[in-house]
């Protein structure tokens, strides 16, 4: 299943939050709309909101009727820097932002930037789905007859163009026919677990259970799992990893259990200049965590945080799977040398259009 | 505020299922609704449940009019193994359940047993406060101005007769002019925190912050937090505690991360006899994780786990405050030479009766 894609000028694509009630499909005309999508998480997950963000300039370049080049480039630029803000932490959205605005530089009048735009996003979904089905395809090698893999939040096609990640690499295995059980986290504060990855498991088949965030120890103290495998939404030069709240307590917990804990994520999220920094992290409305469907369980009036995400120090991952294979400790070595070959296959490919 | 009681020949108590929306009380009348409140958890926190279990069986023994004293012991006994099936992992129930039942062995006829069941309970209720008082007086010396305390699920006067174990000794530190703030886990499935430590924290007029279960690593890695607080459930005498589910989480978190871990319990929660076992562990109806206020977030058809309680290795326990002082490791020695302390004292008790 394709989750997004464009469409005689629109942006198809699932609406996230309705899951798993309904499969209800969104159509967004604007660039504002899209960014509303993304902030309200009918859109989420790293790789799909990158190419969310990419449609979203091909929309604003396509409503273009009148102007220059330049005022193109003006206004695609002011979008890229409002995409940016919306969700800071997950790395793809700027990979994508900036590989578009890029390419449209390239364009010598409107319509040749226009058509450069809305080429280059659609470009990303197809490199997303290309990338998606070799990175699931080098990650399922992870995964054995017998296992049972603790998994977090939500990695599979939801958060992809197609094919997943962690979680699609996990359903990959399981279409290879190998046989194995999932223990789901329902990742609290807004279920991805209990709501997308338990729809998405129950459609492929593979059987799960669900747990709660906090019996992620029980779990693991009990031998119930083996091994997790989970997404990512940046991972720096080092080997450190930006995901989902309460990856940091589950790779500890699963670190202290000597139970390998698994990072799948195309390079799409990796980014090779910056540095860890918890001042990437998110913080989003306190309401999250201060209600659930809407109906607030606390007394009025109180405090709440509510960061998205947390880092998860190198040292507590065991390998972390890309398109391009699986990297174990000492990370920064194979990293760089993951980035050799990812510039050198970018500057080939760019060559040749 | 006493948050159960004795009145008229039937138990009088806050029914914590309606908390924090209203401050409902229950009035139980025979020893099969006390039952159905733990099950249920209207009545929960392990001091509590102890004190509701011995009242149980005063309900019983108050309810028998005719018949012998031998009927009588055989209809406690009776109840007593139905009250010890109900929650079996907190150590309180089974506690005052076998004091009680160990007494009314003294009662030479009908009338005597039933009073002295009924005295008993009322005992281990008054003693409960006692106890209360003197470990929350002792557990305070730990909290400091300046520090922010971890604490996780509900350890305050709602889960005791009055005082609380954790939480009870935070809010007596704040009494005492102590300036500090608190950090409280929601606790999923049953969001004791978010609901109850939330009540009491505001009530007290405490800052605190709400967190979900998956932020515990988030707020330990930002140095956030300083100092862990918990109750127990069950407390070995190797000093491995069996407390709500997430305890070990938290636990192992803060270890790695060097935040000292501190567990806060009375005596009346201790096994010296049993060896630290996770058959102990009660495992709850899965729609407990499926649903919120009934609402059920995932698809249908799918499962869940719902251990309600984890065990923690002595290892990951800074200290262990109780009503006869501060123990730390090795713990072995320390909680041989309490036990000692309290079997002492314990008979000299019953020797002035």
């Amino acid at each position: 299943m394709r989750t997004i894609s464009w469409r005689d000028g629109e942006l198809l694509t699932i609406d996230q939050s309705s899951l798993p009630s309904e499969l209800r499909w969104l159509r967004l005309r604007n660039s504002s709309s899209v960014i509303s999508a993304i902030e309200t998480m009918k859109i989420r997950g790293a790789p799909v909101i990158g190419v969310a963000a990419a449609y979203a300039l091909a929309l604003e370049a396509d409503h273009l009727w009148k102007g220059s080049r330049d005022q193109l480039l003006k206004r695609l630029e002011r979008t890229a820097s409002l995409l940016k803000k919306v969700r800071p932490t997950g790395r793809n959205l700027s990979y994508a932002v900036d590989r578009v605005i890029e390419r449209v530089q390239r364009g010598r009048n409107l319509d040749e930037a226009k058509l450069l735009t809305i080429k280059e996003a659609q470009r990303i979904a197809g490199e997303e789905i290309t990338i998606g089905r070799r990175l699931t395809e080098k990650a399922q090698t992870l995964v054995r007859d017998g296992d049972t893999i603790l998994t977090h939040c939500n990695s599979g096609e939801l958060a992809t163009v197609q094919y997943g990640t962690a979680l699609g690499a996990i359903i990959r295995a399981w279409k290879r026919r190998k046989r194995f059980s999932v223990i789901a986290t329902e990742t609290r504060p807004l279920l991805q677990g209990a709501r997308l990855t338990a729809w998405e498991l129950k459609r492929a088949g593979v059987p799960f259970r669900l747990i709660t965030d906090s019996m992620v120890g029980y779990v693991l103290s009990q031998k119930m799992v083996n091994k997790v495998m989970v997404g990512a939404d940046r991972v720096w030069g080092d080997g450190t990893v930006a995901n989902k709240i309460g990856t940091l307590t589950i790779a500890i917990t699963a670190n202290q259990f000597k139970v390998p804990f698994y990072v799948v994520a195309p390079i799409s999220s990796f980014d090779f200049e910056g540095k860890p920094d918890s001042k990437i992290i998110e913080q989003r409305d306190p309401d999250e965590v201060l209600t659930i469907f809407g109906r607030r369980m606390t007394p009025r009036r109180i405090e709440a945080l509510n960061p998205a995400f947390d880092i998860t120090p190198a040292r507590y991952i065991s390998a972390i799977a890309t398109e391009y294979g699986i990297i174990r400790p000492p990370f920064r070595e194979a990293l760089k040398q993951l980035r050799r070959n990812h510039v050198r296959e970018r500057r080939e490919r760019t060559k040749q259009l």
